[in-house]
């Protein structure tokens, strides 16, 4: 009856990868850019695993001091060894190896929004005078936009910036406690500069935020400049290695030239001068919600991967058991907890979910070069309204997906996904704040229903003069387009298991189109001729639900395209697998908002029952590749950092031996123990032992 | 244009307050069992509150060790607080005062699993000898059930306990790695003794798991005892205040009577006696249960206090624009983020489920009194199958609706909800642990749906045999009812927003039972002659989810009973909220999950259409309470201990306030700056200033 140790969890997980029908490699590549992108990544690696410098050891055992210098220490030592991998493109090493470290830090706000705020909007000289200063760290800057009164609404911020016109000066002060400057990464200890977002007044009159580089500490000593007022915001849920900071001015001064002039101005007498074009940045914005739809690509492979691994090795009860895809468990030997059903129908959806995000992103990134293109070359800017909603849904879509992906893995482990050395916790912890920062995911789901209010409106007008609907296409470009379909009224209902087979892909994407059409036209509708604000007020909820049918559709559109696009390049049985991904995306995506497709009966009940059977079908025709298509995403054990997660499934050797010398482990007592416990100890010797 | 500083928070919860329509304290009154019991919490919190050793004061900066130290602190000042309110009860207060700590601590399995299982299992001379050492902390045990390779599976512990006839002794060992005891908590640093389950071996046979009194620690100098190893293992996602640990047994040799001998016996030649009935203790399980659910509404309550308030008091975009309730803001003031619609879709339903699941715990424990007096009065088992299966499911149901809850509270506070010093942090990683222990809630579920097959199968057989299908009752019984009415087929659709109103609840509750109902058939059907266990698992995704449909009627029922029965007792504007609550829960839950509803046609489209808008009507008219309704569950700010959700609404001020004191501001300086920053900044001295 003893079986567990007749178990061997990296022995499981070896027969598992022997198991697979497709190459992992050869998906592995493919996902990665190519089989030289693939081992470059492995030589980083294998680089940075070799650099004690980098180590990961204890890390989950840490408290804050400790985690923000050793990761401060890891992003010092970047550079160097950067360049010493690859002297010729250091900057692109040097992403993977800060990917590889996958800890934000007190120089994040630096790299990633200091450093790129002056490069856009300041003049020529201003970036002469601040960047090589910035490259070589001789000043550590940090972005502080967000109050405590203020973060979705910009045009709230309270700091002001004045300007006085005879010491060609501006005066930056924080009137209340509210315009305290809130949350910048970087700002509680690290930074000596920060771009601080001010009202700019200026002959009175209030021009709105801009932008000023205001030093914070002193170079010599780092003690806060006269005025100024700063420090950290205490721990976090997580991100706890960044020293988010709050920051006050008391009216300190600063030169004229501390606004950031690229577009704004003011002369020395104070003239305001506005700038040209408003909108010219928003496409910058696209390119940073690409990112942050890889970035949750990244860390649902991180999380499915670890998952998958552990319920691959882990055996838990009924020995010799019925497996839910067939056959039974080895005589004597428990089920491997992948083998319950419950366990494939969380987990292999999001490893799905994970393949269609990361195909995502890399639309979103084509589109916005071609966008780049086209607006630089051509001026033409007429993408740019579909582009930016889109991409403000998706971004609210991947990163909601990706904060739950992550927790329903975590559950998953059992008990010992909630330790930290399991990974979890401080991959949550790190991810979860994508749902809020770069726009609060509702509001920027408002954002597409917007755009998308205003495509339903262009389609009414169009269909009400009696002109093809098409003429409203201008309105609906790209990935919007669908809503100009099947306006009639005259859908046939959804085809899935019907005229065509339950994995045909496009019967799959006219469902999501319906879905997401019907919800927004019938919102549209209900809005009568409010206007967008009013419509967006009332019907709220119905909007952010609209927006979330919209992205779903774009996400698999993306994901069918990107198959459809790779196939030819792979062997039959990846591309094989490749589908039923796809596939599985799809109906699973289906079965978990199905109401959505029954209530205009676009699917009928029994379609609904053969989708979630089809579900079922695909969950046990994925079940042998399961290992071999977390390893084609190739993340390094490095970078996983997970005793349950790593590579050879040794789980339980790894568990032990890491716990070994965690901090409470050095002394035999616990905290507190000669005053609190002793001396009632002591009183039970003897009698004690029975 | 700057308005955040015209608003103040605490004006805003003032007004908020005197615009409710119904009195709260008497709501609070009726929650806490009456004004007397109010006032009795009241008062301990008052007490609590003025000892300066149960400070909460920087808990939020704590590392573990402060954090274990200072529980532990808490817990050992806890008799004498408790004596002090009141003599002849310190049991109950000490229990309210142990609720308001809200940190489980070194001491939890000693006071809530070592004491309850000596006492339940061991024989009278083993209680005698145990517990006076154990109440006067003598010595302190744990419960050593889980090992590395073992949760849910207890069958498949590794741990032996082999007996030795000539020398009356057991020997405790773990033969493997995987047999090492995991996860106890206290087990850590804290603990001398534990109850460890192992399996019981003598005379060369296997006799299953049983409970073992074994001393770990010596009482002298806490040194592990000769043969045992133990210690933490390390930091969780939370419950970090616990010492969570890990033990291995060289051949440990204790006495035969440490074996605790009530139930099963072995005599000192090694005869065993096992023991006379098996499934008397699954009472105290439903009891364990119906605490857990009472938890899951506590926890509930708190989020949502904290969030409520905090979207009270918070002000963001939309100066004077319009709210979705109605109406339009104060000129000049941005919008209370209350007044979007999608805050009122996300708290509100979780304000109207805390209530549910009050109500549910509330008659868990009736129930189970009920059975406890006819099982031992009469001997009269007969409810058990029906109170053990349904409480299973409600401590699955209750335990993940409230940890989604907790983390929608959070998101539904933008950045600041982030903060630990909101608490949201330490509120889910402490309750989460509640979906996997105590029984992993999918395995849990199981149990709920192994018995919603056999009432299906009774139901069939009665129908078969062309009988009354009440012939079956023995088998549906209390809650389960519901799955023999209306069997025939013949069921008319559902009559909300047609024959009768659509905040009717019977029908209502009609639609619960018939979507579970539904799925239970369904299942059941697809099972045709299958063994319980083959049907689990070829269709275990589908058994869950009727298990959690069956839960989710069962919470409706209870929901509905209470409201009812204690109606009569508060006054008429009390109940017309009790009445939207009730409708909301009831409605909302149905949104929410509408494809279960609208799959077979009893819900028609129009209805669902009809369904949400009534949501939205409610969340309107609940809106003027939101404030009241969070204070009737009267919890203490000692108790909520959150910057955010604060009775005053002062939320700003506190979080400003707090911080200053973190331990990362104790120095200007980040950690590591002598080394790693200083010589790099020096270089920027004077050309940094621009
Ligand atoms: C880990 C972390 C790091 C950060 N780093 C930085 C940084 O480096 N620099 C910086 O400047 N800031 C930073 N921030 C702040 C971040 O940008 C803000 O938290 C974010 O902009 C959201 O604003 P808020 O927190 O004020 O939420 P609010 O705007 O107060 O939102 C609260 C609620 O109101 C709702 N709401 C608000 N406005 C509307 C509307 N118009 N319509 C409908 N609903 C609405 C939201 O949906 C949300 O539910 C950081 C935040 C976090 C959590
Ligand atoms: C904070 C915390 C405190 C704890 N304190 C204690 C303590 O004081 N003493 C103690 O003894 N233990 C303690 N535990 C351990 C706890 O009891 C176990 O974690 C729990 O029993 C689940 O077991 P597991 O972790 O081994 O998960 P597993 O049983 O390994 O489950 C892993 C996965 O397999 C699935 N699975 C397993 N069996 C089946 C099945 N038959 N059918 C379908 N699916 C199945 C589960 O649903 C889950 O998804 C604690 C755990 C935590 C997290």
């Amino acid at each position: 009856m003893i079986t567990a140790h007749q178990a061997d969890p990296t022995e499981d997980l070896r027969r598992e990868r022997s198991q697979a029908s497709f190459p992992s490699r050869e998906l592995a590549a493919l996902m990665a850019g190519g089989e030289a992108q693939l081992k470059l990544r492995e030589r980083i690696a294998d680089a940075v695993r070799a650099d004690p410098v980098f180590s990961k050891k204890g890390k989950y055992f840490m408290e804050r001091a400790d985690l923000y210098r050793t990761t401060l220490e890891k992003y010092l030592a970047l550079p160097r060894l950067a360049t010493a991998i690859d002297p010729n493109d250091p900057i692109t090493v040097g992403k993977i190896i800060r990917e590889l470290i996958d800890e934000p830090g007190g120089l994040d706000l630096h790299l990633g929004m200091f450093i790129p705020t002056i490069q856009g909007q300041g003049d020529e000289e201003q970036r002469k005078h601040w960047l090589p200063m910035c490259t070589k760290l001789q000043i550590i800057g940090t972005y502080a936009q967000t109050e405590l009164g203020h973060g979705t609404y910009i045009r709230g911020l309270e700091t002001t910036a004045t300007y006085d016109a005879e010491k060609e000066q501006f005066i930056i002060h924080s009137p209340t406690l509210t315009a305290t400057k809130w949350w910048p990464g970087g700002m509680g200890k690290t930074s000596t500069h920060a771009v601080v977002m001010a009202r700019l007044i200026t002959h009175g009159r209030d021009r709105g935020p801009h932008a000023f580089v205001v030093q914070i500490r002193r170079n010599e000593d780092h003690q806060t400049m006269p005025g100024v007022t700063a420090g950290d915001i205490g721990p976090k849920m997580g991100y706890n290695a960044v020293d988010n900071g709050f920051l006050r001015f008391d009216h300190v001064r600063v030169p004229r030239r501390a606004m950031l002039m690229r577009y704004s101005k003011v002369d020395p007498d104070g003239t305001f001068h506005p700038p040209p074009v408003a909108k010219a940045s928003y496409g910058t914005m696209v390119f940073v919600r690409s990112d942050i739809v890889m970035n949750a690509a990244l860390y649902m492979k991180k999380a499915v991967t670890i998952a998958m691994r552990y319920n691959l090795v882990r055996r838990q009860s009924n020995p010799g058991g019925e497996k839910a895809s067939g056959g039974v468990g080895q005589k004597g030997l428990e089920l491997q907890v992948i083998d319950y059903q419950h366990s494939q129908r969380s987990l292999f959806p999001i490893l799905a979910r994970a393949f269609a995000f990361h195909c995502t992103s890399d639309f979103m990134r084509r589109m916005y070069f071609r966008y780049e293109k086209v607006s630089t070359r051509k001026g033409d800017f007429s993408a740019l309204p579909e582009l930016h909603a889109t991409s403000s849904g998706l971004k609210a879509y991947c990163s909601w997906a990706t904060k739950d992906a992550i927790e329903l893995c975590r559950l998953c482990c059992g008990g010992h996904g909630f330790m930290m050395l399991a990974g979890f916790g401080t991959t949550f912890g790190n991810y979860a704040p994508n749902a809020t920062y770069e726009g609060d995911n509702n509001v920027l789901c408002l954002q597409t229903a917007r755009y998308l209010l205003k495509v339903a409106r262009a389609v009414a007008k169009a269909a009400a003069r009696g002109g093809d609907v098409r003429d409203a296409e201008e309105g609906a470009q790209g990935t919007s387009a669908y809503i100009l379909e099947g306006g009639g009224g005259l859908e046939p209902g959804c085809q899935l298991g019907k005229s065509v087979g339950l994995r045909d892909t496009e019967a799959a994407l006219g469902a999501f189109a319906h879905a997401a059409r019907r919800q927004i036209l019938a919102a549209a509708s209900r809005a009568g001729t409010l206007g967008a604000d009013a419509a967006m007020s009332r019907d709220m909820v119905a909007w952010i639900k609209a927006a979330k049918a919209h992205c779903a559709y774009v996400v698999l559109l993306n994901f069918v395209d990107a198959v459809a696009e790779s196939k030819p390049r792979v062997s039959s049985a990846t591309a094989a697998v490749m589908d039923r991904l796809v596939s599985l995306h799809a109906l699973a995506t289906m079965d978990d908002n199905m109401g959505d497709f029954l209530e205009d009966g676009h699917v009928s009940a029994d379609q609904a029952a053969a989708i979630r059977a089809e579900v079922a079908v695909l969950l046990a025709e994925l079940r042998p590749d399961a290992a071999a298509l977390v390893d084609s995403f190739a993340l390094d054990d490095y970078f996983l950092n997970s005793a349950l997660g790593s590579h050879d499934g040794d789980v339980y050797r790894r568990l032990y031996d890491e716990v070994q010398s965690a901090p409470f482990n050095a002394s035999h007592v616990p905290p507190g123990y000669a005053d609190l416990l002793h001396s009632r100890l002591i009183k039970g010797a003897g009698r004690s032992r029975l």
